[in-house]
């Protein structure tokens, strides 16, 4: 079942830049494991913008909430989600 | 070089179902074509909308207007495109 | 997997009472039977608008899609959709 | 009288983990009762969002008002109500 | 049970200008006996525009919908619904 | 002359609770006396909002902007004036 | 008393240039003695567009609604108003 | 050449009450300035709100920017302009 | 002196094919003739939709409306203007 | 390849006023570098804003994000891209 996301994210400004190396590093890790495991089928960066739009492959709603509210940077996220269906003309 | 686009539909009033099933038919071939030859790289129905999320895998931004404008329905569509680039955290 | 949808319907000018009225009888006969399948686990009417909050119990989106887009009316209607998840809270 | 509530939470940078721990276990209790007392009927996370989509069935907008201004959160919520009435193609 | 309502009128252009007479009438003399019978407790014209603000006094949300269905002019209005509730400051 | 008023009223993070408790009592005081005066016809909750819609019956527009920039709070609110002229439909 | 108006004007389709042209020259009528009267303070064209911004002076909301109303083009201008109070910085 | 201006002030909580009144001492002393020159040629309090409606009368794009970002509250304005041309109605 | 302009293109239904073939054709020549006067510094079509970006160096404000309104397909073009000062990074 | 940016600037209110001058200094450094190449085909202040548009001549969005996250200023700006293509009416 697939889901088209886009996350913005902005940090508060009392995070150092050690946490912010860390959260990044963390979330990099995090990102990686759900690609492999086929759940995010794949995440771009908006040009221009510290946002990206990703593609997620889900069992369920509850699922995708799990894994959205899983991401080390959630707290800092701001997530909008687009559910999706076959399309007719879609030849896969 | 990849583009996310959102396509509305709308149909005038004036058109009758036959003109209707005949845009359908040829979009359905356009859209097809597009997906072998690999520019369109992905196509999804927003649920509940006459309305697509697709993916576009192209050489530049002159390529992506002549590919959009070449739709069919390409007069009874309102389109926005979003520019992607490689996202960090992706593995592919 | 729970939904939320609000729909907004808008009948084209060229519309007959009468052709409106056989719509009306076909989409509550629908509705009906979508509630009585425990697919439409409820619908209101938004206050003032002819407008209505539904919720959706479904298997996916999209069966959701097929769902909504059987609506007698759904030329007519402008649907969106809000996928939910269970709430830590829900005592259910 | 039926409404639906959205309801966001935002938290000021200043508050501790142990004060949203708390918050959290005490929004918990009160959102249980309110679905014990059947005052809430029903309430689900929005995915991907610190927000949720309630039910409330109530015998005023004074009592609407007064179990809203009564979450423990209450402070950190932005609440948007839609009064719902019955609609005609229910079968309830 | 108070409710703040904006209406915003539209008239179809196949109207004729005896029709839209006709509705004029017929709204006056409806909205006259809702303000006799205390339902609308107040209704005024937004300056410079086909709209009012009103306000309401009923029972339920379902009495309000009855109501405002019921206005003659009600296929071509627009309508906004923000429920009230006793204000802390009041000194009614 | 009448405006609808629609004042939304957000405290910064500094403000302790004393000056909170405080601004309230001054603000009810202040907005009893222009009750009390007939120049605020009218408070109510917006339900589950920190806001308020009132009615103002006043001179002119300077009148009306003297009375609100004295409201205790007036640095904390954000307010949206909408002027309204009789209605033809009104019976007072 | 000064208000700031926004006019928007959008003629329906099914005007002939003869009645636009009509609806011109008594517009220009109409605003010449809206000017000369000192009603209405200055006019100009906002950029680009069918629309102006429009200052008028007036002795109240149900004075500026019957002068706006009493535009020929009426039924096809959409307008907003901003009521405007002395400024303290202000000379005159 | 005339610009419509509005300009809307939002002070950080970091400035003090001295501070804010320095501030608005300076404002009315450039705008003052602006108006004896000709180059401001009206302003006037939004009802309701910390912001007003300006007309500027310039050479160019160029000057009006400087004029603007002169102001000594100019890090604390949002500021949006609108471009007017003469309209054939003025009687000016 | 630098404009921005958008402009969105919307064709009423009623137009013929041989209409728009002859409407582009002239919007063509009036735009050629901008571009080699130098008042059209520059004219882009925006990916997927029928609008442009162009940029205009004009003398002011009713140079620029003047133009704007010439162009043959004015009156189904909604424009946007945005006036530009020199910026300081600038090198030109 | 053409794309429009749109950049609004906001600097946290813990920047000191060294800071801010420091920025500016090396933003106006990497901006005129920009220009140089050709990258940067422009820039314009928006009149009354701490924003600007540009155009960017880029052979890739991966290049054009590139070059934007590269600004000093990068974490405090907000960037609006716009992809163009060539226009049928351009001369160039």
């Amino acid at each position: 079942m697939i889901f088209l996301a886009r996350m913005d994210v902005t940090f508060p400004a009392h995070l150092t830049q050690e946490q912010i190396t860390d959260f990044t590093a963390r979330e990099k890790e995090y990102s990686g494991g759900l690609q492999r495991s086929g759940k995010m089928a794949g995440i771009w960066r908006i040009v221009g913008e510290y946002a990206n739009h990703s593609i997620f492959d889900v069992e369920s709603n509850d699922e995708l909430h799990q894994i959205l509210s899983g991401f080390p940077m959630y707290a800092y996220m701001k997530i909008k989600i687009t559910p999706l269906a076959k399309h007719p003309n879609s030849i896969r």
